[in-house]
């Protein structure tokens, strides 16, 4: 099957709820996953679950709540889907092990991210606009909780890209508390590309690492920023790091080597709103 | 066996490596868990298990550790140890399911913190002290998490309440990153008492609320702070709240509800550092 074909054909990229996502979705064999190919998944968590229900851009499937939750919720939410009442043993089960859903659990498909360039059109907030990237960051939680404090510091976008970032799973949607429904979250090809439209569009942009040339705090212009972040092992690829105008770090004691990547984030998101 | 038994026996509360820690470490029938009595913990993870050997107060156990892990930590710090050799597979079964060990294993028995006093007597680094202290935050994520941030901010140290705080196990010991073994973990019996303990040291106590009177900015004076910190479900308790001579506030977007509770310590510790 050709691209072409595989265009044509993206309705069976849609597996109905229930189905495994990538096997059952008949990729073309040596294709990579992409987001666009994957079914649903289980979200839950009350906070996860209310924002994809409050979503209209979400495509949702049914709605497995304990009465409890179901009230939490309220009807107006829950019209648009089907909901089963069950026990919380029961969601349990539907749910990867350990799974904290608090009564609620919800099918529903990845959302369809927009291009940067469509993503940055639309008018924020007040203040400065932020632009995340995060450079092969592949833990759901760190995501996900990058998620949940870029909606908290009005960040425009959170940029990933396609091939290495966590798929949108439950435990990214948790973490993100409602998050992933609020900040656009944008999968790009080529994160070294995406730097260079930020640029384009205006952005200074900062490799934020614990080698940084300056603090933060210094580092900080007016205007519109766009800050990097790297994998905790790793860091940022140094291809990535050369598409920035400057690297910043966040001073530290020696006895530490480094902040946790989600813990960076916040804090670097503070320091830009701060002024 | 009555209290005055039970100190004299303290040996018991200490089982050889490999027995579960609460049911065979022989606890007094309706004696509420404490650390002194829990037995030997797998820590796991590289730093986390460096930080261990690297700690004298910490009474050891044997090491699992893959060559390369070997090689990582170096015979220096493994003299101390019983070191056994082994696959990561193997490392795997020793340890919960999902366990990142890094091919890093280490069993080690809890640390007995010190009193507030005898903690806070001790000279610490340049600046203000800051003291964290965390009101039945009970995810040993979050906390282990707060805990490497706060090394990393040379936080003097993190109370917590016994009876509510999570176990210094392996999983709290892996999102700390070694910090456990870094920053005083001061296990208290009354959480309201040690805020007034802290206000004779001279410390301005300061609760970190979504709701507080003004932003953390505006609330940081100079000189010595506690900051308290509560769960992400409840918050701080009223009680320690009437502890506080301020409460304070990070500013957020209403798009969310609030911060992750380690993102929110992290911020906070900037800002305290910050000037």
């Amino acid at each position: 099957m050709g691209p072409k074909d595989f265009r044509k054909d993206r309705r069976h990229f849609y597996p109905k709820p229930g189905q495994k996502p990538a096997e059952k979705a008949g990729r073309p064999a040596g294709k990579p996953p992409s987001r666009r190919e994957a079914g649903a998944e289980w979200l839950y968590g009350l906070h996860a679950v209310q924002a994809a229900l409050a979503n209209p851009e979400r495509k949702l499937g049914r709605a497995a709540l304990t009465p409890r939750a179901i009230e939490t919720i309220g009807k107006k939410l829950l019209s648009r889907v089907q909901v089963e009442t069950l026990e919380p043993g029961a969601i349990d089960r539907l749910l990867p092990p350990g799974a904290v859903h608090q009564g609620a659990a919800l099918e529903a498909w990845p959302l369809k991210s927009g291009t940067l360039e469509e993503v940055l059109a639309e008018p924020g907030p007040e203040g400065r606009r932020i632009v995340l990237v995060l450079d092969q960051i592949s833990d759901p939680h760190n995501v996900g909780a990058i998620l949940r404090t870029a909606a908290a510091f009005n960040v425009a976008a959170v940029v990933v890209q396609d091939r290495h970032a966590p798929p949108q799973s439950g435990a990214l949607a948790k973490a993100a508390s409602g998050a992933l429904d609020i900040v656009p979250y944008v999968e790009v090809v080529n994160i070294a590309r995406a730097l260079d439209q930020l640029a384009d569009l205006g952005f200074w942009r900062i490799a934020l690492a614990g080698d940084g040339d300056t603090s933060l705090a210094e580092a900080v212009p007016a205007g519109d920023v766009a800050l990097v972040l790297g994998s905790e092992g790793d860091g940022i690829r140094r291809l990535v790091r050369e598409h920035c105008e400057a690297s910043a770090t966040i001073p530290i004691s020696k006895a530490m080597e480094s902040l946790n990547v989600s813990n960076a984030a916040a804090i670097a998101l503070y320091e830009l709103r701060r002024r």
